[in-house]
């Protein structure tokens, strides 16, 4: 049985709502509350170092590491989100402006993608698949970080 | 109402197969197969050049620029597929080995990560989004292309 058009509009401020806590709490640095977000079962293709991050530990050692990384106040905020939803699963997409502070104090920040992966669970909706990254140049191999949308 | 495990096993499977047709069509460099995967409101996330490729005729001058790159055999093969799925929609994702003949005709490849998501049309299921990259390192800047699973 397909769901219905409200439904799946239910579905997507839902999924929107889930976002906006997380990035909330990546701005926060609240790690609780950030790895709230995860089903353990998280495969998360992460924009630098490693091909994947597979469960939740693994990803939770990631994060720390990704936070010490930014003492200061933080930039994360989306920007273009689709998503697509049904019962069980639903999956969403976006541009992501990441950023923090400077050597000088001066905000920096760049636009990565986003995409992601959820299934309804007893504890609501987790995300089960993360995937951010940078596109690269094909002369220098280097990521592309001054692209805007 | 949710669907039933054996469904959910039946539309993981009906995934696993769009994209190893969509992979021949790649290696065979056949550009209506390939365009045939895509919904008309493909959100493209490609590894190279662009933050993203909205809507399917820009996405098909971008493969078709791709496939111009490539004029001899390619790698393009995929592994630790994982499938989620409801009845109107599913998502994937996976690590795929990308290559192709250097100039000496040796065959070259390095592992990407991919994300995709799809939905049901009366054309059968169609990829609505996609996701192409490799991690970048931290004090470089460069993307990792020696990544192995």
């Amino acid at each position: 049985m397909n769901v219905s058009t409200a439904e799946q509009q239910n579905i997507r401020e839902q999924i929107q709502t889930l976002i906006q806590h997380w990035s909330a709490a990546i701005r926060d640095k609240d790690i609780e509350a950030i790895m709230g977000y995860y089903d353990p079962e998280i495969v998360a293709y992460d924009a630098i170092i490693q091909l994947q991050f597979k469960g939740v530990e693994a990803y939770r050692n990631h994060w720390e590491f990704c936070l010490g990384m930014c003492p200061g106040p933080m930039i994360f905020e989306q920007s273009q989100l689709v998503v697509h939803g049904d019962q069980q699963f639903a999956f969403a997409h976006w541009l992501n402006s990441c950023g923090g502070a400077d050597e000088k104090g001066e905000m920096k920040s760049s636009w990565m993608r986003a995409s992601a992966g959820f299934r309804r669970t007893a504890e609501g909706w987790k995300a089960v698949h993360e995937h951010f990254s940078a596109p690269f140049d094909m002369e220098s191999g280097k990521a592309l970080f001054d692209l805007k949308p």
